[in-house]
This record gives structure tokens, sequence and C-alpha cells, in this order.
């Protein structure tokens, strides 16, 4: 089991931990009507690194198990990967509160996907990628809420915005 | 080789190519300062179309070539189509122009390695992410000269912005 290829998985989960650096949350997701049970700022980085880290594992174990399914699984875990590093420039960035929806939807069918080919190829492997069902699924419950709270939120159109 | 596979690998790059869509040029990319080589508007979503069919056919092929290296080569396909997916709202929506071109560089040494482990695994999938590599390369190019020709050009912090 190749170190680089952990290396590789992670770097692909930096990418899309990257957007959460470059499209930061600010006054504008402060001031939005949120529910009681949002979680505390401080817990989004915490949780994300945590299981970044597991989903890159995951991916290490199963490429290395040998298993008829490791073509789809990791075929799958890209697809996931793709739709996690732009779901946070649509909220934060374009702020359409319903578009970041429709792609979390997209990124919780890949990540579904992904436990089902991962516990197929490697029972821990496909244990590492729970946590991470389960966070999509509370974000996603969190992402529709407060578009529900929200209806007169406006979408950005960069290519329409004024500098300054 | 599984169809489902296939379309895992082109999800992956759909995901990455909706950023083209949601983060359009519009007039504030019009208005740049760009050298005489740029490109024509229309270029770029033929241009990408064929990339991304060509990467995702080759990411098929080596999955199932059987090699020793498909770890790692699937590894470094799932970590450049992440950095593929952040260039766009980095670019058009934050209008971070050297941001945008460090990641670039990030995607080039990503799709290099991709390049060198595909041909080992499989000439002809080496082959399809060629043209790929030669087009950041150009990408790079045209990123560098837009950054050195606009320097006042200020980036966007949506966190600060005021919604119209």
């Amino acid at each position: 089991m190749s170190l680089l290829t952990l290396l590789a998985f992670l770097g692909a989960c930096a990418a899309a931990a990257a957007t959460g650096a470059l499209f930061s949350p600010g006054s504008w997701y402060r001031g939005l009507d949120k529910p009681a049970w949002t979680p505390p700022d401080w817990l989004f980085p915490v949780a994300w690194t945590l299981l970044y880290l597991a989903i890159a594992v995951a991916a290490w174990r199963v490429a290395y198990s040998g298993a008829a399914v490791v073509p789809l699984a990791l075929a799958v875990w890209a697809c996931q990967i793709a739709l996690n590093a732009i779901w946070t420039p649509v909220f934060f960035g374009l702020r359409r509160l319903r578009g970041a929806l429709v792609i979390l939807a997209f990124l919780w069918l890949a990540v579904l996907a992904t436990l089902v080919c991962f516990l197929a190829a490697d029972v821990l492997a496909g244990l590492l990628i729970v946590p991470y069902l389960a966070w999509l699924s509370y974000a996603a419950a969190l992402n529709l809420s407060v578009w529900r709270r929200n209806p007169d939120e406006r979408a950005i159109q960069p290519s329409e915005q004024v500098l300054d």
C-alpha cells in the first residue's frame, strides 16, 4: 500500500477542503435565519478534518483490497470529492441556497454509492464512510432549513457584480 | 469494464464542468486586459467537453487495466478532478487571479502525475491525457498573463459583500 497513493487521496480532500478557507462564511452567513440545531461555527472545520482523513484512508484501503468492485468504488469516490469541492463555492460564494441543496443531494447519493462499494471491498473502509454520510444528512437538513427560512435571500451573480 | 464505472468518472467531470455554468465569465472577464492569443469564448466549452470525455474514458481504461499502478493512478486522477473543480470558482467567483494560478500549478502537477501513471498502465489512456496537459499549460500561461496585465484587479470577499 503505497504512501504516495494515500497522499494523492489526501490531496484530493485538501483541494475540496481549501474551499472552506477561500469561501468563508462571514457576516452574510451569521445574518441568516438558522434553526436552533445549527452547529457552532468551530465544529465545521473539526468535523471536516476528521471526515476527510477517514474517507482518504478508506479509499486507500479499498484501492489495495484486490476486490472486483475497486474500479467502480474509486470512480464513485472521485465523483463525490468533485461534488464535495463545489458545494461550498455555490453556497457561500454564489449564495444559491437551492442550488447548493441540489448539489448536496447528488453528493449524498454519490457517498451512499461509495459506502455500498466500499463495504463490498473492505468492511472497515465502508465503516469509515458512515460518519461522512451521517454528517451529510445533517448538512442537507440544515441547508434545506436555511433555504426555507430565508426565502428572500438572493443569489449573487459574480458576472453582474460591481467591484466595491 | 462496467459502464457504471464510466458513468461515475463522467459524473466527477460533470461536477467540475458545472462550475463553468455556475461561475460564468460575464462582463468582468470581458473588461480584463487580455493578451492577443486569448482564445475566443466559444472555444472554452468545446475544448472542455472534449477534454472531460477524454479523461473519463482514460480513467475507465486504466481502472480495468490490471496494472500495479492502478491505485496510485486513480488517486491522482481524483486529486486532479477536485483541483479542476475549484479553479473556476476561485478565478471567476472570487476573482483571485493569483490564487487561481496557484491552484492551476497544483492541477498541472497532478495531471502530469496522472499522465505518467496512466502511460505505465495503458498507453492509449496516457495519450488521452496529453491534450488535457497541453490545454492546462496554455490556460496557465493565460492565467499568468491576465494576472500580470491587471495588477489592480481586486479579489472579491463574498463574506464582506453587500447584496445590492
